[in-house]
């Protein structure tokens, strides 16, 4: 028996609270598991900032991944019970891609690093490209475990993460719609997060789920679960994903990590303390091991000292990260949003810099799910529901619900501001106050409008 | 109205997986959590390596303590409305005491830092008395918020923590057998590691628990609810603070810092590599601000770095720490203990240092709660149940299987060694094979043994 | 201290799976509870026919009524804790009408009977006129106990139920879009069937409900709590309320029951056996007594006995109904309306009566709830929601979601018919072979079709 | 393919709140699920008169069988996926027995009647030996499907059920210490009561069941999972099955069913209303077809007739069991019981007719499992736990908990009688107080007590 097939001798378990348990059934990935590259991400949370607001969310990628690896297996399982390919071509499930499936799902994420979205922002990495890299660059452990399987198999992996494997069931289990990583992390931020809107049925879509020629489809008779999933989906992006202060702590991070960049760049930075594992990024000149050394821990550590340090805005944005103190925000509409230069204005008259204290932002900037996003011009795979007599229809063309969230959706845009503007501190020098106080007048029910015409006509 | 009274104009929420929600409805309370103390509760894991072998469990300090505020919230509420004290000594609550209790309550780990029980053991530190200066030191955030309720405030909550207070109602509530502390503890543990015999029926204790006149007990009709809450306790000390994986884990730790500290201490550090915030503690020298630079980020940041260290043994343990290398480890009894200076000369023989690759262990060291240990001569509290006519029952005079575990719990004592002995990899000199071969007799059903008298003694 | 406000020396509790505990403080509430015509409840269940599909949902109208109670308990002290009314007309929760709600949503249903929308079509009777009858008789227990509050307190918690109450905020607790009738009715069904899309986040509602001049309004930031729920609602009612073989089994019944009267008109009725308490109904003299000795059990009891009628039909429906031997049905729109006339040809020329073996339905039909029905004029308050600055806004101008639903749902219309039909069995006469294969031609995929022109014109 | 192996083509499955969905995969395990004898097990509630106290519990014998049925599934694929046998008595698992275990579990409690324990003491039938006579009589429908597997097959599956099937895997799925019939139960009366202390973890309990030459054991590492499940068993039996609420109002039951019977054999039956169905049992001639026709709505029916009898005590007990009007109970011991002749003598004295007001009770009386039984010689199979060497050990040889259970339960002992002894109704007749009084004095925290040595003598 290869390598590829060897199955342990007795099926271990992984206890997981939103899956009961995890079963590994496979050397390999056990061996995957063990891999320093994946035990990293025990060190990198799931959520970033939004466990600043929902704080049971501590959670890692590392449980996540875990989770994907447990749903894909259950969908083979399940594809090999019910729907095994029998001649090539008719459409079933052919079961020599499991393993493909189990290592591309457990792997999808390793490429991810402490607080992805916004690091990427300010150092240009690419999470993407680096999973592709910790696959088949053979310095990994991850890529030894893989080729121990066939010199082909950390490519073909790879492929699947990248969506040009030629198998679509494989890509569509890791990546479409309704996937083995977006409903694991929809119910396990849900389960860490204590909201329950998250959760949907994943035992009745994972049963109504089938494998056709093109990909994957769902029966007909279990087009309400998929309903559900999409709604329970839209619920979690509009109260967890989008949180208006969970976006604010990033824009302070965003703007914490600009700045030591920054001193850097222009060589001030403190002398006194090297933040040795983020010198290559600064320096614009990173290999693979650099960027595995970088976890949660090693940007907080050296924030708590850029706490401590001279540069008056490098210590204060650490202070409001690390100690929480998000910035205020309001929604801005196109109608509104030529008010905020003046605004921007108001708050430096009252001493920030605007460049690190404000910013806008709208929520189609979150990197969650491009599903959402009418921007996006090649969205992913429809979902396909499938009639008794075999015939496919767009679950839109069905649902009411899902047609309503499909057309309409279209997030928020908000202007983020100190907190100061609107309850200064009793410290605060009293002549700000007619600062403060005009400020006021621009924000009513969370929103930036228009003044009532009074006599701010005379600024 | 007074700060101290001061009640928020409308209560606020914090949205908890376990308690459903937590509800703050005093300014106190609400400034407290947003000190920079508290904050850094966050990060801080409350099961320490606990979160390697159940995964879920990732869980932080700050995530348990407001449990505990909520737990104790709900305890004064009961209490107010069922049993408020009408003339003074009448064994009524007396609820003037309620800010008291809830500062204490979610203060009461504050002191806390990175895997307390290990840190503390190489650095001599004590989160008890840290918590202590931690409330009264003017220097902190925390300190001023308590000052602002009245001067002497800051005192009367640690004394509460320290079990002085002169009301043994507000004592027991954070401190006893059944107390806010282990309540939330035990139903945040179970929830977060996946185990549902961590659970019990909290709203069912609540509702029986009742004041009198020495303290805190439980009304007689309740008695099966305490009963399954002293089982669920007792499970999940055998299940999960207890569990070998996690306790080998922290051998490595404890290991990992002592190599640290000595070479530190005989001057072998890395010189290219200073662990600025470590330092106060390898020179004995640490005020509180060092001590609250501290979390688990800083530990393990610098044990990525130490992972490429040029000693050895340091860079080993650090990587099995890192990347999850638990060692194995047996059950020893005192029949077998002789066999253990044996068993070490082989780990020698094989290339071990034993002092960095063996350690013995029994789960009393564990320092999570002494009502299990025989060897305390003090214990908690007993448990009273009151009867109808307000007589007091002591509990496993009631209950056969409190009485069961009370008496006859002994614990297991293990001895720990790398896993190489057992399954040694592929590139383990073929010499060594004999030393593995013998070790392997000495070890059956994970404890122990004395080998059958074959052929051993020729060695 | 009166009857009216009596408070039990301690509070009582009942255990309930779905709020946990329902807890009781007034004497009056345990009072009505202990009444022969509310623990006549625990004899009728709450969901009728649907425990056939939904084995799991045999709860009763007692475990409901206990529930809306309980929320009702809740919404009441989170309005006094937090609105209470200063000066009359200030919109704020005036908790004189405690008990007036408390009393009408723990008796809102005393008036129902077994399967009542079914019995009701038959017999002509009204559950909401009888349940003002037995609040307001002085031949009930019901009555007697709320006369001791007061003389008018029969007809003022009376007028709450008929929405009659001046008021508002007692009328819409009760009554309303989201209520506590809906919202206990929602997850306990959820609950006991064990579906999962009907749970939302009860506590989130009830914490943003708030009491205001003219009834009861939802705080904007609770929005998407209040959008699951009527999400969840949807679902419910597609999944669980409106489930085709549900209906299915209301035919059987609706058939049984009118066969055996009109029997009896016929004076054709089985002279060996007398349901006697049935005959009230038969002859349309019935009084109070007479319905509140009527359960399920009664009619199920009877059933038995008919089973084995002589009259066919009879026997034949009562065994399809006790040993669930449902219709199948086939959804049919406007265009294919017009076939049923010649199915139910087909039907009678393989040997069945079309009276008593083929109906239509359509899902407008069940009383569950008028919102979904857009040939109600009149329909229920609307669902307001308040802006910070107190202003209101309807819900569906604010969610997509919500408005999706409003506007489009159209439920579907059925036609059952035997299974026989479609699937016979082996010792039906070949002769109707070729009627049943005509019969299948007009099938597909659950719905009526126009078949193809295949030979079916020569008929 | 036979009718025995026949697979449906696509697996169905029944939603199921406890075990989330009943996966049935063979066409004969759906016709039997259809048979009119298994749906008559729709209208028999599992828990009897447990849901007077717990009012969710109203679940049935139907949902409890499905789920034996799930369990005994589940264990199956368990073990036929990881212990197959591969040779004859390796002790692997055979899965030719696989269908008969199936059908035992299914139809284990087919014979149960309305009351059964209540109904058996007063009319001598035998649930077990009705259950044998359901699976081997030609008249049945469930007969007829297990025929169609093959002739001898009803005389096999009634055999697993009887414990005489020779092989022990089968027989200890369905009948040990833990086997699915408790598990489910278990689960199940937990879920709908809303108690807590009945879960267990179902799926490691699954996960550790291992097939040996001798029946069924558990890994060692799983004792804790086996051990709480005991203690979860235990504390059902407490809190639930043992409510000496429920046992006074199966004393009701029994006492009312006891009266009609006797009226009945004296000739005093009501000659307006005949009991058509219970006749042949006060003839004590019945058939099997008589007894299918009996469920609770008959019973209650009957009760319904009887509450308005002439017979004095049959309408009152009628009156009590229907609208719940409990006796009271009190605990007595060794010492206590003689003071029972005494309360029995003021209980006549207040006008009760003693034979059917009063009654002794010990909880060994309820026949739900002779685990607890020290009076039973032959207990069920013990459990036995596999080291990872193979040797058994029994469980409380390992367990202090469950060897304290064994040893020490006693269970309780109770005298009820009428509430009225201890508060009277404003109603009752002056001149019986002096007898309440003296009663008052034999009740303390709710035992028999020698009251304190006042006047009591001169009575």
């Amino acid at each position: 028996m290869s390598y590829a097939t060897a199955r342990l001798p007795r099926e271990k378990v992984f206890r997981d609270p939103v899956h009961n348990y995890i079963y590994v059934q496979h050397q390999v990935i056990l061996d995957l598991i063990n891999t320093r590259e994946f035990q990293r991400l025990r060190r990198i949370k799931q959520l970033g900032t939004a466990s600043l607001i929902f704080h049971g969310a501590e959670h890692s990628r590392f449980t996540h991944s875990l989770g994907v690896y447990e749903v894909t297996r259950q969908i083979c399982d399940n594809f090999q019970r019910n729907y095994p390919m029998e001649i090539p071509g008719d459409g079933g499930w052919d079961d020599r891609y499991r393993l493909t499936a189990l290592c591309a799902a457990l792997l999808h994420d390793i490429g991810h690093g402490p607080y992805s979205h916004t690091f990427e922002h300010i150092f240009h990495t690419d999470h993407e490209a680096i999973t592709a890299e910790i696959l088949t660059s053979p310095t990994t452990e991850v890529n030894q475990v893989l080729r121990r399987v066939s010199p082909t198999f950390p490519e073909e992996v790879a492929s699947v993460i990248q969506k040009t494997h030629p198998n679509p069931q494989v890509v569509q289990m890791i990546s479409s719609q309704i996937d083995a990583d977006r409903m694991d992390y929809l119910l396990r931020d849900a389960y860490f997060t204590g909201t329950e809107y998250g959760t949907f049925d994943i035992t009745r879509i994972l049963r109504v789920m089938r494998p056709y020629k093109d990909g994957i489809a769902f029966a007909m008779n279990g087009m309400h679960a998929v309903e559900d999933y999409i709604i329970s989906r839209f619920q979690m992006y509009q109260q967890v994903y989008f949180h208006p202060v969970s976006r604010s702590m990033e824009v302070i991070l965003d703007h914490l990590l600009a700045r030591a960049n920054e001193l850097y760049q222009n060589g001030n930075e403190d002398e006194s303390f090297v933040p040795h594992l983020l010198l290559p990024f600064f320096n614009h000149k990173f290999d693979l091991k650099d960027y595995l050394n970088l976890d949660d821990g090693v940007l907080t550590t050296y924030f708590i000292h850029w706490r401590d340090s001279d540069d008056e805005i490098l210590a204060d944005l650490a202070h409001r990260f690390l100690d929480r103190k998000p910035l205020k925000s309001a929604i801005f509409s196109e109608e509104t949003q030529d008010l905020i230069p003046h605004l921007r204005e108001l708050i430096a008259s009252a001493g920030f810099n605007i460049d690190y204290y404000t910013a806008t932002d709208n929520s189609y900037d979150l990197p969650y799910d491009d599903a959402y996003d009418p921007r996006v011009t090649h969205p992913l795979t429809q979902i396909e529901l499938q009639e008794p007599d075999g015939s496919l229809r767009e679950l839109s063309t069905v649902s009411d619900l899902v047609n309503a969230i499909r057309g309409k959706f279209s997030g928020d845009q908000r202007f983020f501001f100190p907190k100061e503007m609107l309850s200064p501190d009793s410290h605060d020098p009293e002549l700000f106050q007619p600062i403060y106080d005009e400020f006021k007048q621009y924000i009513q029910n969370n929103q930036l409008i228009q003044p009532k015409e009074t006599d701010h006509h005379d600024h």
